[in-house]
């Protein structure tokens, strides 16, 4: 070992111990012939003196580069309250350079206005700074925790494949050309779905894996394409079983990580998350429903809201306790076409005088009406829009979210969580004029859906939940189909034939002819998880070695070219695309 | 849930209790008007009866339907001493079918004669057999004690890239191609090599992972396409600090899944081991050690050993006590030949009297000589191979180890671990007609070896080892070169130039101009250290879902075809290969 401190551990209990430290030159200052070094490692920073006798053997030292040092452990005069070691310093006697530094393209500190390219491609630079490198940290506390909480419930974990089979439903599978069989191809998985499952049949009983992901999809901002899934799976278990695994494992990590005990559950049906917030993953963190007031317009003359009502259409508003600018409610106005609504009307409550676009439309017992329904006091803007029912929840919901954060109603250190329940089963697809599989084929119906499974399509739910944490959707999961029969009348509801479904899924469908326990599960975003932990927007902060948004890797240079004979071997020939 | 309690859960306490279990028809057996059904989960196997007034429930119920089962423990009249379960039986008042089963192609058992395609096709089925399902528990167990292991001792979990960039070193890497950079590939990767190196750079400290590797080899028995390695690295360290590391891990492991705890670690260079055991993966559960005899036949009339001796070959023999017949020797010849010796000659010593292939070949001083040399006693063997000292040493080294085995000399609880150290840096290639790495081009020589490195290259040792178990290598691993000039030496010394090594390393090694901190590591095949730990030398026994030694997994049918469209996305166009 080159130290027997890291530069973390010196207190004040060691003054006068004799000690051998390693690590980075952070900074170097000198006063006169004395020179400061502060030392840096992965667990803190140690200042070490070298005074006259020694300073000479430092002079060409610069920053980052590696070294070793002795000396003795001095009491600090004036104390570094900034760091946990900043009550001493070390006065060394003994300088060994271990390895050298140029100037490095970004600076290593807490700040860096590195462009984000330069921070890529050097990444093991980037990892130096203590924001990534307690981001990496965090991400090992956190599978620490939900592993030991998942051991001690009797989960085990079991590695899946990577080398899958390419199925051709979601999202687009990253291949690998199969050498010994020309022409054939492995999949990475998009996760271990049929793995879990088979598990599950298999009799594993609960199952859980951090789990490599992959998907070859148009990248967005917090999108890469290798994540990773805190993937769960349980037998003969229900909703209220998987949900409560996963409630203790949020439990331990928000106790762990930020001592917070006393988390809450809320139960939300997927209708009621629509109607009320007007959207799926609802942030909590604030009220401001959404209000459905198309009972107040039913027999309006204000054309526009009849025609919307007459054309079955809703009336919804919300209201926030601020007075907006013209130059804001344009804003808004616009904002809100993004959500393909056609208009914004609002109200103004100031000074006891109602003021706005809706003002003069509208008659005073209508007036009268909302400022009863919304509690409208001095100071409050209520914003309505009248619209197809998906549109006015999308774009209300849309405005509720942007002005929850704008107008600061959000408390930054809430944790505001909600099961979203009761999904619908099916959804249609324009694109292929059928009902498709809301969440994925193998999801159980809500029971008391049965019957109308072939008739009712829109009507039918599912029995899949996703969990949302301050807006952000952070797990999906569902009660999985382990019956043939229910198997069969949901391919026939998707309008797959048995021959088709076979094809596909054959030996995953073929598992269930053999003993299928009931089971569900989830899939956790483990960097999402992280982001909202470490409190960052950006999806490469929380992946120790990321990928752009064009999915290429800075630093190595991948993907890249390769040999010939590699593609010879692989019997592949590069086709220019258009 | 459909249980309060597993099927290995119930005791003598439990009775009188109501209970609901769920689980799989594992064996029914009627007597008379009642049916006992042995009842399976991963937890155990309960008996379940069903009386009269309730058997009629269970009549068409058959093995490997999945059952819920109510009703009242009792204690059981004739105890089964097989099960932890065994004190007592549930009768049952109520049966809820769950799922149900047809006749399974592979009968459910701790035996089984199905052949292996089946059992891979029908993996699910073969999981729920105690001994695939034991070690893949076993597995779970033995990655928590490393994670914990590590964790307590400050080494971090980081995961990095599985899209990874094509390194024309090495195995044959599987490539994957990129659909954005047409003509561009990612590569799955061999090791975390560079990463975790990179981490190092970056200052990570300590780091681990359990890592998922890949190498497009045409597989071995032992080998599979996609394996998992326990990857250590750390830094400001070297051999014994990472040896220590690793030796704790051992220690914890044999600990707990064996009760040992008083296991000894060996350290043996890599020339004694070559001398001694004719291997550097020796097993040490035995002596008969290789012993070079060279000396006693330095005058011999004996023309053979004379021409090997002034061919700079050398002699070497080894003794078992037992006495082969004709035939088996004839065979131990066929085998050594395997190993390119020419002959393997013998000595037996019978009832006091010698006799054997070299019995009238060597003169009565040099069989004296070799008497009291290897100390034969009556019943015992020796055998001599006069030969090329790399020959010699394999085929006598092989022939330990086969005799070893089929003579009992092996005791099968006995664990002996050993490292093997200071590896040659080099070995010569003779396909490439220069020396190559025989580790890898960054692991560091030994420190005494420099002045050498260029002029007597085959004298050159390096600061890598092996941790060796029972003849199998646990893990290989080095001290790795931190330092830039001490690289550009390795690399001529290999005969690749700078402009070369740049292109293929080129980002890594621009990495070690910014700071590198000395560091080592070493990479611990997961799937032989469970193969060991559950006594099975079938690596698909350890895996999941293994693949066969075509890399084709016969559940899943992959490698697939895909799609033309998936082909068209990525620009690529199948070839017919020779």
């Amino acid at each position: 070992m080159n130290r027997d401190h890291t530069c973390g551990q010196l207190r004040k209990e060691d003054v006068n111990k004799r000690v051998r430290l390693a690590g980075w030159v952070a900074k170097r200052r000198n006063l006169g012939s004395i020179v400061f070094i502060d030392l840096r490692d992965r667990y803190g920073i140690t200042q070490i003196t070298f005074d006259e006798a020694h300073s000479d053997e430092v002079k060409d030292i610069r920053n980052e580069y590696v070294i070793e040092v002795e000396g003795i452990v001095k009491l600090k005069e004036n104390p570094n309250t900034k760091l946990a070691t900043g009550e001493i310093e070390v006065l060394a006697d003994k300088c060994t350079v271990l390895s050298e530094s140029k100037t490095t393209p970004l600076i290593i500190a807490d700040e860096t206005d590195a462009l984000e390219d330069v921070r890529l491609k050097y990444r093991y630079l980037d990892i130096r700074r203590n924001p990534i490198k307690e981001k990496l940290l965090l991400r090992d506390k956190v599978t620490t925790i939900v592993r030991n909480t998942l051991h001690a419930k009797d989960f085990v974990e079991v590695e899946t494949p990577i080398l899958c089979k390419s199925t051709p439903e979601g999202a687009r599978d990253y291949l690998v050309p199969s050498r010994l069989y020309n022409g054939r191809f492995y999949a990475l998985p998009q996760s271990p779905q049929i793995y879990k499952q088979l598990l599950m049949i298999g009799g594993m009983d609960r199952y859980f894996q951090i789990a490599r992901c992959f998907r070859d999809e148009d990248l967005r901002a917090d999108r890469q394409p290798e994540f990773t899934q805190i993937d769960i799976e349980m037998s003969f278990a229900d909703e209220d079983d998987i949900q409560g695994v996963v409630e203790e494992v949020m439990r331990n990590i928000f106790k762990e990580v930020k001592n917070i005990d006393n988390l809450e559950f809320k139960k939300i049906k997927y209708v009621d998350a629509m109607d009320d917030y007007g959207s799926d993953k609802p942030d909590l963190r604030f009220e401001n429903k959404l209000v459905d007031i198309g009972d107040i317009f039913k027999d309006t003359e204000f054309k526009i809201f009849k025609d919307v009502l007459d054309n079955n259409g809703v009336i919804k508003g919300v209201s926030f306790n601020h007075l907006f600018s013209r130059k804001d409610i344009d804003k808004l106005t616009e904002f809100v076409k993004i959500y393909k609504a056609k208009a914004l009307a609002y109200l103004k409550l100031e000074n006891g005088t109602l003021s706005g676009s809706l003002n003069n439309a509208l008659s005073d017992s209508e007036k009268e009406a909302l400022r009863q329904r919304f509690d409208l006091k001095d100071g409050d803007t209520l914003f309505i829009v009248g619209d197809q029912k998906k549109i006015a929840q999308s774009a209300l919901g849309a405005l509720r979210s942007k002005l929850g954060n704008e107008l600061g109603l959000i408390n930054k250190d809430e944790y505001a969580f909600a099961w979203i329940t009761d999904f619908p089963m099916y959804e249609y697809s324009e694109e292929e004029g059928r009902y498709v599989a809301a969440h994925h084929p193998f999801t159980s119906p809500k029971l008391e859906d049965l019957d109308k499974m072939l008739t009712d399509k829109a009507n039918c739910y599912s029995r899949a939940y996703d969990l949302v944490l301050n807006g952000y959707e952070l797990l999906s999961g569902s009660v999985r189909i382990h019956n043939q029969q229910l198997q069969a009348k949901v391919f026939e509801a998707l309008e797959i034939t048995p021959e088709k479904a076979k094809e596909r899924f054959g030996f995953f469908l073929e598992a269930f002819e053999y003993g299928a326990p009931p089971h569900c599960g989830v899939g956790i975003g483990l960097e999402r998880l992280i982001m909202i932990l470490s409190d960052t927007d950006n999806i490469k902060d929380v992946v120790a070695f990321p990928k752009t948004a064009s999915a290429m890797d800075l630093m190595a240079q991948a993907p890249s070219l390769v040999d010939q004979d590699q593609l010879d071997f692989l019997g592949l020939e590069i086709k220019k695309k258009d």
